[in-house]
């Protein structure tokens, strides 16, 4: 059934294959009078993109945004945006040979017994091409949440076992964008990159953890009893590609604390709500599937063969998922704030 | 904004506070013809009631639930099932004292913030009481899963820091009903207990970690790009009172291993879909809020107090939660196998 | 599948088959912070209720309403209202007798068809009876319209061919709670109810027209361009049972009208939003299936048979659907008007 | 708020002002393995086209769609199908001297009062161009349709006063494509032209109804209480431009019948599910708003203006709009079979 719509009154709904001619989206419920600021939605477009480091992929994708509608001198008209992302550097070669095999960690094999057959290259619509299509809606929604004062910061916190443990409070969000790997102190970041490109050279890849600091929050924001703020975050995190778990501020680690100890701290969301207090969660992504050296692996006919991935790919996914999980936040929270405009009489 | 609906196809609406009238709810969509077994229904009921045994709540809830509609001659009739549970033991009188005082770790605060009152009576709407609803309805979810052959087990696989290591295949489930504390393991059953009870004993309270594992699943389910199977069941834990944290199978853990390593791992789900494994997940629990020992609170004038709580609570949730994680993965899963039926021409 | 829930923020979900336990529901979405005027809603049941006059069904439903979440001192809490009407004067031996037999005009043999088997005792879930429910959330999203000075005012404006022509200006709505059959026209009125006598004495029934009025609304209210305000307003209509057609004020009339002319009429819609001008549309209802002359019907079997209905039922619904039209139209502008707190930033 | 989407399962969403970039949408939820008659896509296309004849608008607008995904080796893949119309022929300059009137009829005003300002080039968002995004949705439903042996037939039946009066079962279809004004009758056909071309001549415009059978449609569609299948065709067709009404077969008329007549009459729906039967139902539009002859109208301040429309413009509707009623109907019944699945274990 469908699946591809987020958000209930900001919402966000996406088409398009990693191969196909298009990848683009609609986003319906977006107040009117906002300043459609195209430049910063450009910028956070170059922040998803490919290409950008020696530590991502090389594919060559324009990544250009074309908006179609809902936008009039300058402003949101309160009508759809219909947005659209051609697919230029479009390699199907690199696929045909591997059109009948399941390559290991990948939805092909899946794909196939849903739906019955599938667009074979690149991973069709299971390509995290379809991302892209989420950092515009996202980048909307943070021009709307600048009108609430709403900021949102992720940041690398951790790669394979590099990890930063600089308490939120204390880091300096400026630096993030500084950083190839996006994480926002400088040493840590260069033990990450270190890892990468280790991963790298062994045809090899490596996961990690995204943290995100969401500021600004007024209280009151989220539904009980079932679209609680951090019900909803989770869901968020949890349709990003590639990631494999979610927590609020300590979530794990505060399973083992006594309730006398975890009652003093403070996470920004209470019962499902917001409480006023920055919000804080971390995104755990495992490493990237696509890998250079030789795996094992079934065709579609029950064969094993031998595979080696020949398309271009990062080693690490982890800079270019900060943009994304910002943008998939920032929907959340501009859906929430719209939603809570029906609180009270 | 309304937020007391779950599921797109077979969808659960709830209602009710825990000290009003009732709480209850209302299942549509579940398909006509399917036996309706009552006997089974009360029975889940009883793995979440208070007082079940020494280490739980002692407060009595009846917990019987009236089904009003939906039913007739032992069969589910495709109309919505309505469903009522009286709240009988209302010692409402507990709370009156602290009518102006917001409890550490609860949402007390937030509902006044987001409403402008709030019924104060044993927390309301927030109260863990409003979970009864979803076992009900995932009790129905269950009976519908039995029909395509899906079995889901959860149990408590850590209190504090007393872990249950064995690997999921090598889990007895039919040992975890005759645990107190719902896990399979015996010994370790025993260390849970005593850790609880020193906790109660100290007036204070711990957390730990459920894992859940469903097995039978067809390949096939789940809806990408946003309605992934994996996010859809982070959403569905999320919103369960007092949990922190959602993974998939050593989602965290994987995070540090390398593709290669992590492309073996077989999880249930790939790419938001179904694989026709088991699924496996783990729900972080924060320890209870309501504590015995005396803590600092505030009033809503912004006083500062001393609260030392009177109310009957649990020294630790898990044991009770268990038949709701269940419940809300049941749902989950009934949902998908139904929106599967419109995936192919 | 279900459809069994109305309205996107201020959303009514229902249950409740006529010869079951009870019927009922949930309204999600209410804001917080409206006085609950409870006398208000009795008083709306009171004009749905059966057997309220000479000229209606003398079935006697106590159609008392138990509130059972949502409201606490007074006030909506902005947490779901729960909802509870017992079915007591379940005649169900009435309906033993033809539990094999379709009923002409009646849904009967394609609930078979839809889901195999019904609930045959008085209509089960297709019965008018579900329509008390939908009074109930019609009444709180009147109390919530009194917020916003919104009027809503239903009289009957024709019973087969006796028609009230007065223009909805000049009408006095205080006279149609004054009149048997809700026609704010005295004379007009006995007219009417002489029709219906002389239907119910040959053992037939009547339908009719019923015109609404909404009146103090703002302009803008409406979401083109699938959710129009007139469409909405259309798809509530349809939804009351034993109806067969709407109208916009002199909308198959305006078929027949040039551009130059129509251009001068103000109907309250333009382009699907409201205008500011009162709002009036018509809905036409068909005759009611159940009479009480012999006719023939099919059995499940396929067998014709003769057919003398013995349950209680009315020889014309339209006195009794006045109040059903109001609060269709009701919860369709509550829904309206919260949905357009979202409209500008 | 939004209010762009349209269906629960097979799920239209639309973008797009008239004189703006492009229109287009995104279907979503149609099921893989459908194959994609482009073919046919693009006639049903020219049906809907501006200047198609001589008693239609003379803008040109190719109305070519692009698909942009969801499509891959001639079948649906189960993915959102995304498509985009590029608008050719802006003629903005034709609105330049116009964007401070108020057309009569038209929504201009509203659109101002709800969002605060408006694209106000031909009508923006509110121009009936929108609606080849609907004709595209409906194709891919009718290709849908197909495969259960559904076939929609809709035609002009009344022009001002020339009316069609032969009955649904004797009208020869076929002949619908050969009429330039789309009445199957070539007698009535020629009448209703003359009265077209005479409305066109004085600068002025006319309305009418447009019928629309719905045959081999097995019983058990449409989703009671609030989901009636005739409720969601209502809902559709006053979603579209220009409507004033809707009846079911004989809807107005059947008010003034005897239930015992009444129920003789067969109209393939029953308490809101098929029958079985062939579906007819009727859609009154008015004349359409923008017309030649000179106006009184306000401006956005206040000021009475005489306008004399310069636009190109249709002075009736109802040809160009058989086919957005087949399609709105259409869309109604892929989603309906498709919630059908969801009935029964």
């Amino acid at each position: 059934m469908d699946g591809n719509s987020f958000g209930k009154i900001f919402r966000l709904t996406t088409f398009g294959e990693s191969h196909g001619k298009a990848i683009g989206g609609i986003i319906d419920g977006c107040p009117a009078g906002l300043e459609f600021d195209e430049a910063f939605l450009q910028k956070e477009m170059q922040r998803r993109k490919p290409g950008q480091s020696e530590i991502t992929t090389q594919r060559l994708e324009s990544d250009e945004v074309e908006f179609l509608s809902g936008v009039f001198e300058g402003k949101t008209l309160g009508t759809p945006i219909g947005f659209l992302i051609r697919n230029e550097d479009q390699r199907s070669s690199d696929y045909e040979s591997i059109k009948h095999i399941y390559r290991p960690g990948h939805a092909d094999a899946v794909w196939d017994r849903k739906f019955g057959f599938r667009d074979y290259r690149g991973g069709g619509r299971s390509s995290a091409r379809e991302t892209a299509s989420r950092v515009v809606g996202g980048a909307v929604a943070k021009i709307l949440l600048r009108t609430y004062g709403i900021r949102i910061h992720a940041y690398v916190s951790k790669v394979k076992h590099v990890e930063l443990k600089t308490p939120f409070q204390d880091i300096d969000f400026s630096l993030t964008e500084k950083s190839l790997v996006r994480c926002p102190d400088p040493a840590i970041s260069e033990k990450m990159i270190a890892v990468i490109e280790s991963a790298r050279n062994s045809g090899d890849s490596v996961g990690g953890t995204i943290d995100c600091v969401i500021s600004g929050v007024e209280a009151g924001l989220g539904d009980p009893v079932f679209d609680k703020l951090d019900a909803m975050l989770a869901h968020a995190m949890l349709s990003i590609n590639a990631t494999r778990g979610f927590e609020m501020f300590r979530g794990f680690e505060s399973s083992g604390l006594m309730g006398s100890e975890n009652n003093l701290v403070n996470t920004g969301i209470v019962g499902g709500i917001s409480d006023g207090h920055p919000i804080v969660f971390r995104t755990a992504f495992k490493p990237v599937s696509t890998i250079s050296m030789a795996q094992q692996a079934m065709t579609n006919t029950g064969e094993e063969v031998t595979l080696e991935a020949k398309g271009r790919h990062d080693p690490c996914v982890l800079p270019r998922a900060v943009p994304i999980v910002e943008a998939m936040a920032a929907m959340v929270m501009a859906d929430m704030v719209l939603r809570m405009r029906s609180d009270r009489v």
